[in-house]
């Protein structure tokens, strides 16, 4: 059923398996993991083929029917591996494993290899740091239809085992790219696509724009907001209505909010035509 | 400066601070933890007295202004105890502590003691488990002026130091109340508030309902979302548009969304009159 089993948390192939958590890893070798059924479910479903595909049955929720995934990887020749309780826990990342780990290619895009319709609705986000919130997003655009999610500046890289999780694999569905500011404005500009910035520093309200043409919804780094780079080249900028005492919504709760609203705009969730 | 200076780590007075990162220790001394210079900021502005403040000004990071707080503290009356710096990392809950603990009282209210005006936007999380959720919510009922956040058969008490540090101090800001669903229905009935509840299994989009009135926005637990019971008890139930291959929206972005629909069809978000 496997093409190798491996019984002992100390075998070199976990190792290397254990190094892609770090950023440099994953660079080098153009590979990031995906950690549980689900998010693999996602991938596979978005068109990922892994490299590997390392699996526990001990560890499965429903081995009987989800073993015959790992037949099916094997049979389109991913090479699979079959690993010991104790070796899989040890070697994944998160508390309470379910027995699916695989390596996959890193998504490296840039916004030059971005392919949007002549109305997209894309997500600009600018040095938000969490990999947490970049993940929430991801399933936010994912959700609304958004047609690419482009890292201006990143801070994490898209291959980072806790975004991929948090985005529950839809950083494998929802187009994505990482570029600096200055190119990611200069390919909406290139696109025609206007740039709606989110700042409290505006007296329009997010819901006083126009978001029915091709239009990018930024939003910027957890404590700092956008840059003065993005800002000034903002075709609107809006803010969000807040009467509270704490200093501001969460990144990701902001993003939803613009994004649903352009939705509401829009009439409806739309499938992207093209990726 | 402080009434009391600890720098044994394994000081009993420490440990009893330790013990209120249990639920039942919370509920039994009516106690809770909050952590950050900016969590007991909020939490002091909306009125909450500390039991003690413990501090450490070598983790402050403006200590000159922090400990001018510990000082206003004292005047009123609140015990100060200064730690030393490797006792408090030990007594600490999050990673890198900034130097501010302080013990409050509980926040234990049902939905009888909540006071909500005529046109109330209330939010209903029934069952919701992850303790991040529940404080991504408060923050956004809190900048959407909600009213009251009622926890039906809560799985996670308010004072949960994960959620006190995720809500931003917000739980302290925003009335909050727990109770079970069958007293929370009741409680909206007598009230004349209307149930709007989040379901996937509807045909009726949530921007085409009427948010102007008293209304309750519903929404359930991670994985399971709302039960029958609070299904069937809706004047209205709505979904979220989405297309993409994720299975659902986070539950707080959900929340988010809806609520803020509410805030765009009342024209602004408002502050609550009284609490």
């Amino acid at each position: 059923m496997a093409d190798l089993i491996i019984t002992s948390p100390s075998n070199p192939r976990l190792k290397s398996l254990a190094a892609l958590r770090r950023r440099r890893t994953r660079e080098e070798t153009a590979q990031t993991l995906i950690e549980g059924y689900e998010e693999l479910s996602l991938a596979l479903g978005a068109g990922v083929r892994p490299e590997a595909l390392y699996f526990c049955p001990e560890l499965m929720l429903d081995p009987t029917s989800q073993v015959r995934v790992v037949d099916e990887m094997r049979r389109q020749g991913v090479e699979t591996v079959q690993v010991s309780r104790t070796a899989f826990e040890r070697a994944a990342y998160r508390e309470g494993p379910d027995g699916f780990l695989a390596v996959v290619p890193s998504v490296v895009r840039r916004c030059a290899d971005l392919v949007v319709g002549p109305t997209a609705l894309t997500v600009l986000c600018q040095g938000v740091e969490k990999p947490g919130n970049l993940g929430a997003m991801l399933r936010t655009a994912d959700a609304a239809g958004a047609e690419a999610v482009v890292a201006a500046d990143p801070v994490t890289d898209w291959g980072n085992p806790n975004l991929v999780r948090a985005s529950k694999g839809t950083v494998f569905s929802v187009p994505v790219a990482s570029d600096s500011t200055a190119d990611t404005l200069a390919w909406l500009d290139a696109r025609g696509i206007a740039l709606v910035a989110t700042t409290p520093d505006t007296d329009v309200l997010h819901t006083e724009v126009d978001y029915t043409g091709p239009v990018a919804i930024a939003v910027g780094a957890e404590k700092y907001g956008l840059t003065d780079e993005v800002l000034d080249h903002a075709a609107h900028k809006v803010r969000i209505p807040m009467v509270g005492k704490a200093n501001s919504l969460n990144v990701a709760t902001s993003a939803a909010i613009v994004i649903y609203e352009a939705v509401r705009q829009r009439g409806t969730a739309a499938r992207p035509s093209s990726h």
